[in-house]
């Protein structure tokens, strides 16, 4: 997409905020903010660096009820909420006294990213990128997608106005192919796993001149998008941290950028500082991060996805390094769990806080439990845990669990018979 | 249910907030505030009367970012943030210029309540219900539902630790069932239409002790959440009424609640006192209020209903007439369409705005076509439509329509070959 920006004065004044630059996370280079994703001198990945002004709670507050409340701290324009866009965030923070009673944990929380405009956290980074995109000139709004940014991607480009295509494997879920193809005709369906997938798209991207992918071109701002979970999350607290936290890790990006947020409130004296340790679930079928988390090592080697947490199964993840950072640094951990354990803790989580998640959420209630289990979470700490996604994306997964509990004639003497009285 | 309580004093103080009294809809009578919906006199509907304080827009505004901003103006207790429930509410309110185009109205908006935490706007209502089943000390939270209120009933259920029973018609819509079977084990089929379940439920609430069905014995405290939409609708235009607003069909009852809040508004001072015209969707293979409308009677025939728009389905509307009287009295309409122009709604709305709806949603986009089609709206004016529910419950109803452009190989080539590039 380099080729679309052929002169930097195109970029209007402001077109990213607050961000001053792009910066290389291995080596600290820096290049100008566009659609650049590798650094020039080392290949090390960019990420948004800003010059922050003082921001206070009240400016926050005085904000609207979506992630817009934060764009001083995001790489979108003053005038943001003028553009069409889904408006995503600013979603429940629930507190879970069920689940922590039934895991015995002092206080829990469940973040919800499953009331977004298309049901999971996707629609946060989306709304970034398609800002970039826009800002940049792109003619086209692409992604490869593991499912959920598939339908972000899809429903944000139809409201904007944007041509969109949109790449998933070609055994997605029903659910999650219908929730795009509503919204766009060019969803295609690639054989191959989420990896194949990703790697056509980068070829897209170096062939095509205008296309912004989200994932791979415009990175960069899509990935801040995530922050807003921790932004909210410590707003929602009544502006402070929580003590431990379980976030889902497929590309390992949302885990990085929630730790990125609460780095940026300590320094903007928006919250206090504190320790807080950081964890990331994933399933066995697909746990490339807590298998070189368990080895000790620092390098993550690929795996061959085979899972039912098709949104998480990313094979060989990005951000997967700092992930091992993160949780290590912070004091946490990554576990993984069975595909039998993701069900259940779907289950879990719908009969104790009344919240229906999909098999990713799944994965994080069970890798919660797992936690506490095997004494890796204290328990006496409050606990946040993310939910991204939502089940009925997900339906296969517990479909022949669930059902009703008889079916009867419409009488009364039939309702007694059944027991139900 | 009137045995539960059986002594008024067990109800605490301020459990009804501001409520007084239930009231008559037909003769006016009072009755206290308690599980009844009839009135004991002329055995007409029973509604909540307020004795409202003074309340300004900075109290509202200082509420929190769901439904009990409103608490003010419900029955509910001014603790009822401290009490388990979904925390549904404030829902966006996306301008539609889009679909207004492609309409050729001068100005539009989408109310989206698919995002609330069960999908549908049921969740406010459901809220409302389980406040009052608390103060009155039920055992049990149940409903007869076309769907979104067993989705609701059971997720507000499970979250706050109450049982629940769950009747639905044993045709419903897969997701549908899975949405509520996930969170309880207590839902139950029964043979029939919805209003073969509704007349099961009345029998059963007479029989049982201690159970609050949420639309049947504590129907009056349920039906005051839908008030929210209007609420928030006003607060979201910058607390001032749209001209026209359009509004799905079942019972009757949102319809009439939505009207209830404009007027309540206007009387708090809460906004300027202007016309406001309201309409009513309906689908034609169950259309009992459009018939009744178009033929200008004040009478409802009950009809068998057959259509995709279940959620809709109710053949014998208890607010029907309510419904006729505040469409003609406020120069509105009620408009009905076909499965095919349901159909065609659901997909106008998402390639035009980014929003995947239900076929209630389908219906009320068709009946905005239908009504700038045939004259029966003002294109000049401000438009508002409520989106009631979820797309992802009613897959089955766009599943043939959309889906992948091409399946193709993993390779450029094969991208470019398919004429994607
Ligand atoms: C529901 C859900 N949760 C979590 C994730 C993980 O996101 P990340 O790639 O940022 O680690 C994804 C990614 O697709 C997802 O769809
Ligand atoms: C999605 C949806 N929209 C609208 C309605 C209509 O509601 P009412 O019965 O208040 O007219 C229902 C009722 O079940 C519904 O599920
Ligand atoms: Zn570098
Ligand atoms: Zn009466």
């Amino acid at each position: 997409m380099s080729a679309v920006v052929t002169e930097q004065e195109t970029v209007r004044e402001g077109a990213f905020g607050n961000a001053v630059a792009l910066s290389c996370r291995e080596c600290g280079g820096r290049v100008e903010l566009g659609p650049s994703y590798a650094c020039p001198d080392c290949f090390g990945p960019l990420e948004v660096a800003y010059d922050f002004p003082a921001i206070t709670r009240e400016d926050i507050a005085a904000g609207p009820a979506n992630i817009w409340r934060y764009k001083a701290l995001l790489p979108v324009p003053a005038d943001i909420e003028e553009s069409p866009n889904t408006e995503p965030g600013f979603t429940r923070l629930l507190e879970a006294k069920n689940l922590a009673a039934e895991l015995g944990l002092a206080r829990l929380w469940v973040k919800d990213d499953s009331t977004n405009p298309t049901n999971s956290f996707k629609d946060r980074v989306v709304a970034c990128a398609l800002s970039a995109a826009r800002e940049l000139h792109a003619k086209v709004f692409a992604c490869p997608s593991t499912g959920n940014l598939a339908n972000a991607v899809a429903a944000a480009g139809a409201r904007a106005g944007i041509r969109t295509v949109v790449l998933i494997p070609s055994n997605l879920e029903q659910p999650k192919q219908v929730n795009s193809a509503i919204f766009t005709d060019s969803l295609v369906a690639v054989e191959g796993n989420y990896d194949d997938v990703n790697k056509l798209a980068q070829e897209i991207a170096a062939e095509e001149e205008g296309w912004a992918f989200v994932n791979v071109n415009v990175r960069p701002f899509y990935a801040e998008g995530s922050k807003t979970l921790g932004y909210e999350i410590a707003e929602q607290l009544g502006w402070r941290l929580p003590d431990q936290i379980v976030i889902p890790v497929a590309s390992g990006s949302q885990l990085t950028k929630v730790h990125k947020a609460f780095q940026e409130l300590v320094k903007l004296g928006l919250v206090e500082e504190k320790p807080y340790r950081i964890f990331g679930a994933q399933a066995e079928g697909c746990g490339p991060v807590a298998t070189a988390y368990k080895a000790g090592v620092d390098a993550i080697r690929p795996v061959k996805p085979d899972t039912i947490a098709k949104s998480l199964a990313i094979g060989n993840p990005a951000d997967g390094i700092y992930v091992l950072d993160i949780t290590r640094s912070t004091g946490g951990a990554v576990e993984q769990v069975t595909d039998d354990e993701i069900r259940a803790g779907i289950v879990l989580l719908a009969r104790t806080e009344g919240v229906f998640t999909e098999t990713a959420g799944g994965t994080t209630t069970a890798v919660l439990k797992k936690l506490v289990e095997t004494g890796q979470l204290d328990t006496s700490l409050e606990t946040v845990i993310i939910n991204t996604g939502h089940g009925l994306k997900t339906l296969d997964a517990v479909s022949g669990q669930v059902g009703p509990r008889a079916t009867i004639a419409a009488s009364y003497d039939a309702f007694e018979a059944a027991g139900l009285a």
